[in-house]
């Protein structure tokens, strides 16, 4: 593996085997690029959404977000977010599921898209559908200016991640999530979010690329590990809070690339069902941050182990976790709990990238996808 | 297999060879029993729930739903017929994530929990820290009159499906959506909902024993086809709409006693990656029942299918799809669109029981799993 020292927006590979790894080693860069000039002397301001969003933000009582894929991931950690510092609910749904059925708008909805390429055919109809339905106002969180989704929506949230060729999303992933924090103060602000939060949430962004960076100079020890899973047919992801959607992530890129079956489970849900799938075979993969959730994940780490399965934990090095029969621990560097998430990404990203290389699956352009899915 | 006609609480196996098939046989039973009383004369009156139930119904303005493992798949579906009918927002979310992370309770909501047992512990953790939160009200939807969600809650829907011995759940979880049903016309009458809609809900209810009946008329067609699933190491099942939470629930039973890796996809998610996992060994079960989303639900069809995926579809009688190559279809009779969920449901055990009979498990207490999830 290589660090990246190109321009990220070059649309050939470098010195990388595929785009998709050249775009994980993109992301300290993307960071740096989504945060430029919205995150000046630890304080967040974004001037750029369109006429009359803070007046919105102001008014907003509850806020709808919908994506597919990957998006549907990200918007998922907001919600987290969202829930925790606002206190404004937030419901997520995926796209080709809200465009079909009869919903009930909340009063003083704010109404959200993500999507990298503003085409995507579902999320479209849902923006189109939400338009008619009486939302406070609608925004995109989306990577490609001229797109459909931008020009439909009253405010646009541009994630910066510049043109990525993979199918599997991974740095337009990261921006995302930088994109809905950034959007998440902004709402706060416009509603009288403490100083000290902003500030608190600030810090760990500005600590974020050199934390992604730190992640992917594991690369070399992410690619032993891969060895590991190259044989499997399955693998369990398991997390809880903000990095559950983390570990849906993790799955659906370790699926799109190298074609194993791999499935998330919020942990706490293990015993209503998933623990009968444990057996030595099951490699199950935790996502297990330095965070109140963590004494909760190592009970959970202690039913599978004891019923044989394979443990792969990806924790932070102060969790005190140890590597023994069954366990293995992999330590990740995250001071800050807002932004694990970001974090902990960057080695499910590698980890699903160094699998796939192992299987010869075609890494940039896997079986059955597309980049964009503009159709239904 | 054999019709049940025992007394269905009676706590041993009579005729059959397992608690769980000896449970599956029993819904047309259970519908009965819990639809007694409460739906009379096509009107549907539940009159034991509470003090001042219907003061409170008639202020909710939203509904939190919370629950594990099955019963959170049951409110899965309530959330389409609560938006739909009603047009109250209808938030769903699972007792382990809940608990733990700062929630935004909306303003005059309703929280209600759904657990066979009445002991889950996560849920029992959610319903005491919704009580510290401010909602209207509390109400469980519980199979165990004398347990601590019903002593915690100020209103009780019983579910009355009698004692469930088998780990895996199926004659509660029915009995959990005919309750959910009840509960959603009895809020939306107290909140004016049209004479016509709880006449044709009351119709389709009226019907449904006779529906399940039929269903399980259909157990060695079942038993056969379950042949063709007995060697997979997976299962996708794939559903839209209000069968979305059916295929959950079809892959968890499946999981559950038979240790095959299914997972459950909306059928709309399929080109956002899980059709790179479909090759000619990866059996696709489709639920399509006859309603609005059908044409959709037969283009992901026809995706699977050119991808070589094997297809195995639930549908309609009068649904239009041919059996051919590379598509297996199972006719099911179901006329009513609202109750289809309950009738779908039916194959989808049977196909998980007949499945674990040829792999050997130990159906009634399948490995790892506990009946009631009484610790965290």
């Amino acid at each position: 593996f290589e660090k990246s020292d190109i321009q990220h927006d070059a649309v050939d590979k470098g010195r990388f085997r595929h785009f998709m790894l050249k775009e994980i080693f993109e992301q300290p860069q993307v960071v740096n690029d989504t945060l430029e000039g919205r995150l000046v002397n630890h304080k967040i301001i974004i001037e750029t959404l369109g006429a009359n969003a803070n007046k919105v933000f102001a008014d907003t009582k509850a806020i709808q977000i919908i994506a597919c894929g990957t998006s549907y991931h990200a918007a998922l950690v907001a919600k987290y977010w969202i829930e925790d510092y606002l206190q404004i609910p937030c419901l997520v749904e995926i796209a080709s599921e809200y465009r079909y059925r009869q919903t009930a708008v909340l009063p003083n909805s704010l109404f959200v898209t993500i999507s990298q390429s503003g085409e995507t055919a579902d999320t479209m109809a849902a923006l189109k559908k939400a338009k008619e339905q009486g939302y406070l106002g609608t925004l995109t969180v989306c990577n490609s200016p001229a797109s459909s989704m931008v020009r439909e929506s009253d405010f646009t949230l541009l994630t910066r991640a510049g043109t990525e060729i993979g199918v599997a999303s991974t740095k337009a992933f990261t921006a995302q999530l930088v994109s809905l924090m950034l959007l998440m103060v902004t709402i706060g602000k416009a509603q009288g979010l403490e100083e000290s939060k902003e500030k608190s949430i600030a810090e760990a962004l500005e600590h974020l690329p050199s934390e992604i960076q730190a992640a992917l100079d594991q690369a070399e020890a992410i690619e032993d590990l891969s060895e590991r899973f190259a044989e499997k047919h399955h693998t369990l992801f398991l997390g809880r809070g903000q990095q559950y959607p983390i570990a849906m992530e993790a799955a659906l890129k370790l699926k799109e690339i190298s074609y194993i079956h791999a499935e998330a489970y919020a942990a706490g849900e293990l015993k209503h069902g998933p623990l009968a799938l444990i057996d030595k075979e099951m490699p199950i993969v935790v996502v297990a941050p330095k965070d109140n959730l963590l004494e909760k994940l190592k009970s959970n780490i202690e039913e599978v182990r004891s019923r044989g399965g394979q443990l792969f934990v990806f924790a932070d090095e102060s969790a005190n976790i140890q590597s023994s029969d069954g366990i293995t621990v992999f330590p990740i560097k995250s001071q800050y709990t807002i932004t694990a998430p970001m974090v902990y990404t960057i080695p499910m990203q590698l980890l699903s990238y160094y699998v796939a290389i192992i299987k010869g699956t075609d890494v940039d352009q896997p079986r059955n996808l597309a980049k964009s899915v503009t159709v239904e």
